[in-house]
Formats: structure tokens, C-alpha cells, sequence
């Protein structure tokens, strides 16, 4: 991504130049019925209900602009409001997307987010039916996401859904983009390493919710808190509690190691949880009844 | 209200013991299947379709703590999105709720702020189905609301369907939280007064929406940016001159003249836009039809 030659900030645009930025990047679908530019979107909703979620990123604390440009903000926002709506079982059908910030953001910031908005919702096969845009003091930017969603004839798979007997299973793999952040704050200079873009752009397999609901997953959820701590939710909304293999976890902690050491592998693998500037890529964890 | 003893702030408590200040406040519907506490909620849509928006409200840009308390600002941030919903011709199912707050914000505020929110919410016929909490860097405080709706048969009205011969209608009346803003600005002590609860906490009649829809509005919004500036919307999407006549407005005007002079009383009732901490309450205008 280039920064090109463009200085320009928010206070030097008005609201429609801003919108004329922004709207040409968004894709549409045939569900969207009204798109951005009325009072609301209108989205077509197949299947009688429609799951809704919403997630918020702030500045300075879920990411910094030193590590992460404005499309890897975007990407990240859109995957992780996706996940939500596939660890239901559901299929992402739109977006509505907000950004608040204050007059001195650079213009070519916000086409960025635009761009990584644009891009991740495309490879999640969605797209923006509309959002809101808001000044705000000196130093604040918070970026949020709400996304939809249907579940195409799945039943919705709660947290609270775990039985005894139940196999836990993650899907991906665990802890790369706590090594990647912690990459990050020893100083690393190379933003472009595997571990470094698990951080800044984390991807989501979020075809496999539906998957995993229809193989009969009985309670699932999207691990962005750590396994531990996500772990822990679907053990007390279940009334069970989990039984971690260490086995299964050390081919993760292994591919760490070498990267930032054993221990810190490990806690990345465990627990590598929300931190400053830091949201880990979101892996769905479900339990599937396996015995009688 | 009272901010009673409790000086407990963010800080001062865990996520757990901050949802379970919040969740109970809230009430729910048949039409919430899924509430909040999953990863996603799931809502009954009826129609085929549903309406989607949202707003966000910023400390120091769209309210000052001084002048307005966290149930007011829970209501206008309800009201505004609710206002939405009915400028299509919609009724309002359900609303997500983000709290975006620093650590050093009061627990009082948040549950101020809570009821707010869920009184509005109540008297607008709707319910929260879910939302996020999120911590912020300090001086940060955020609120934003997606409303969801139905149009329950309604053809949504948009902003491009004025037609000339039309009539431009508004429910309601015009520069009130304006006068409200002012005389907060004047240094005014009494909160309390109407045109100042108009500002604190202005209302909309959210069922005038569908009621003008099925009476053959070709066009509506919710001015919540001014008459001249919405008005101005409506124009341009609909490709029109709006006509205005000054007698239609000269009882509005008359009424504020009293409380801020009539040079005053004129801005606010023709373009009583958003300013820092001021948003007017929300006001429907519509144009129907009325030659052949």
C-alpha cells in the first residue's frame, strides 16, 4: 500500500466529498434492497430471522498506526464481526459500517479502511448496506461493524450447548497472531512475516461454522479471547468443563517456538488474548457429541 | 435521578459484573429468539426483509456530561435511531447497544446510561437483543445503536420520491432542542425547563412513520440535521425545489421568541442543525401528493 501524495484530512473534505471516497469501493448484492445514502438499509432476509452482531475497534488499544495501516483495521474489523455470525452457524449477508474520527485523520487513512473493508467483505462473500459517519475529539477513532447474517435452515448453535462426552475441536490453528503482536513489540522491523500479518490481517474460515453446525456440533463459539478464556465461556453457559489435551496444542506451541521462545509459544497458544492493539484472528471452537 | 454513593468506576469491576448491571435492565420480546450473550443475537423478521441503521453519539461532540446525564443520552441515541426506522415508513423490532468508555467512567453513568436506553426503548415498542462493551483510551466515550425494523407491508418511502406539486409536510414541531442547546450555551441553571428537556431528551413520534407512509408520502426523512439542510436532502435525491412558506413556520417561530429572541428563534426553527452536544430532537418531514 502506498501513502501516495495525498495530505489531505478530514476537516479539508465535507461530508459528501467524504461519502464520494467512500461509497464507490462497496460492492452490492441483489439482497440488498436499499443500500447506503436513505435513513436505513433494507436487507432481504430469506429465512424468517436474521442474526445480527457488532464489534468495535478503538485506536490505542486495539491497534496502533504504527503497526497497522488503515486496510489492515478494516480487514480486521470485518473478519472478526464475520466469525461472530459463523460460530452461530450463519452465513454473513451484510454490513453496516462506522467510523468516528477526528477532523486531523488523513483522508488517505480513510480510504484505506474503506479499501480493507471493501476487500475483506468480498473474500467473505458480503457486502456494506450502509453505516454512519461521525466527527470526534482530538485523538479519537473507533471503527465498529455491525454484520447479519441467516443460517440458511441450520439451527443456531449456542455457547450453552456442550454435553459431557462432547470433543472439543478448534478449527486453524491457535497463537499466531499473539506471536505476531509480541513480534511487534520487541521491535521488529518486518511487518510483511507470516506471524507478523496472522496479527495485522488475521483471516477466518468462516465457511466452516456452517459446516460445523450442519456435522452436528452441539455448542460453538469464536475464540478471540484466548482458548482458555473462550474456552471457559462454553464451559459455564454448558454447565461442563473441558479437558484440554496438551497433545493436540504442541504441534502450535512447536511452530511458535523458534519465532519467540517456548514459553511465550505456549501462553500464545493458550491464552493469547485480547491485548492493546492486539486482537488475535478469530478460530471457531466447537464441541460434537462423539459417544451415544 | 440521583448519582447516589456508588463512586465505583469502570475500573472497579469486571465484565461479568458490569453485564450484570446491565442485561437486567433490559426487556425482551417474542420476537428476540436469540438475546444477548451469544456471539450473535437472532430476531424474528416477519416481512421478508429488514431495515437496518445506525448512530453513534461522541462525549464532547454530541453531548457534554455537564449538561446532559446518562439517561439522556440513553434516550436521544434511542430516539434518534427509532426516528430513523420511521422516516422509511418502518416499525422498530430491536436495537444492539455499544458502550465504547475509558476506565474512569462512573458505573453510575453506565447505568444511567442503561436505563435510558431501556426506557426509550419501551416507550418506542422495541427492545435491546444484545451489543458490546469496549474499553477506551482516557477521555473516550462512545455510544452507538443499530435499530432494526420492519415495514410491515409499508413500501419504504426514500428521500428521492418528491415529486413537483407534492406537499412538504413536517410532524411536529420545529427548533426546539435548538432553543433547548442555547440556552445551555446562555449558562441557563434549570435543566429542567421544557425547551432545555427538549434538547436533554427529545421524543419523536415514531408511529407518524408508517402513518404517513400509508398515507401516500412519496418522500420522507428524519431532520435531524436542520429543515433548510434535510429539506435540501430530499431536493436533491428527489431532483426538486422545496417551496417553503414562511407562514407555516411563524408559530414555531412566535413560540421560542420569548425564551431566545426572534433572530434566534428563526435559526433554530429553520436550521436548528447538529452542533457540539446538540443533536434536535428527530422530526419527520414528508411530501405527499396532493394534485392530480
Amino acid at each position: 500500500m502506498t501513502h501516495s501524495e495525498d495530505t489531505r484530512t478530514l476537516a479539508d473534505v465535507d461530508e459528501q466529498e467524504l461519502l464520494d471516497t467512500v461509497l464507490p469501493r462497496f460492492a452490492t448484492s441483489d439482497d440488498v434492497l436499499i443500500g447506503p445514502g436513505d435513513d436505513t438499509a433494507l436487507l432481504q432476509v430469506r429465512s424468517g430471522a436474521v442474526l445480527a452482531t457488532t464489534d468495535t475497534m478503538v485506536l490505542g488499544r486495539d491497534w496502533l498506526d504504527e503497526w497497522s495501516d488503515g486496510a489492515d483495521v478494516g480487514h480486521k474489523l470485518v473478519v472478526q464481526n464475520v466469525a461472530d455470525i459463523a460460530a452461530m452457524g450463519g452465513r454473513c449477508t451484510g454490513l453496516l459500517v462506522t467510523l468516528v474520527a477526528d477532523e486531523r485523520t488523513r483522508l488517505q487513512w480513510v480510504a484505506d479502511f474503506t479499501t480493507g473493508v471493501a476487500d475483506a467483505a468480498r473474500d467473505a462473500g458480503t457486502v456494506v448496506v450502509g453505516g454512519d459517519l461521525s466527527s470526534a475529539p482530538a485523538g479519537t477513532r473507533t471503527v465498529s461493524i455491525t454484520a447479519f447474517g441467516e443460517l440458511d435452515g441450520v439451527t443456531a448453535v449456542l455457547r450453552s450447548g456442550a454435553r459431557p462426552g462432547d470433543v472439543l475441536a478448534v478449527h486453524g490453528t491457535l497463537g499466531r497472531a499473539a506471536a505476531g503482536l509480541l513480534l511487534l513489540q520487541s521491535g521488529t522491523p518486518d511487518r510483511d512475516t507470516d506471524l507478523v500479518l496472522a496479527q495485522r490481517r488475521p483471516s477466518t474460515a468462516s465457511e466452516q461454522g456452517p459446516v460445523a453446525a450442519r456435522a452436528g456440533a452441539t455448542s460453538m463459539l469464536d475464540i478471540s479471547d484466548g482458548l482458555l478464556r473462550d474456552g471457559g465461556r462454553i464451559a459455564r453457559a454448558s454447565g461442563v468443563r473441558l479437558d484440554v489435551d496438551p497433545a493436540a496444542l504442541a504441534g502450535d506451541i512447536q511452530a511458535l517456538t523458534g519465532a519467540v521462545g517456548a514459553a511465550d509459544a505456549e501462553a500464545c497458544v493458550l491464552a493469547g488474548e485480547r491485548n492493546t492493539a492486539c486482537w488475535p484472528p478469530s478460530r471457531l471452537a466447537w464441541c460434537r457429541r462423539v459417544g451415544g
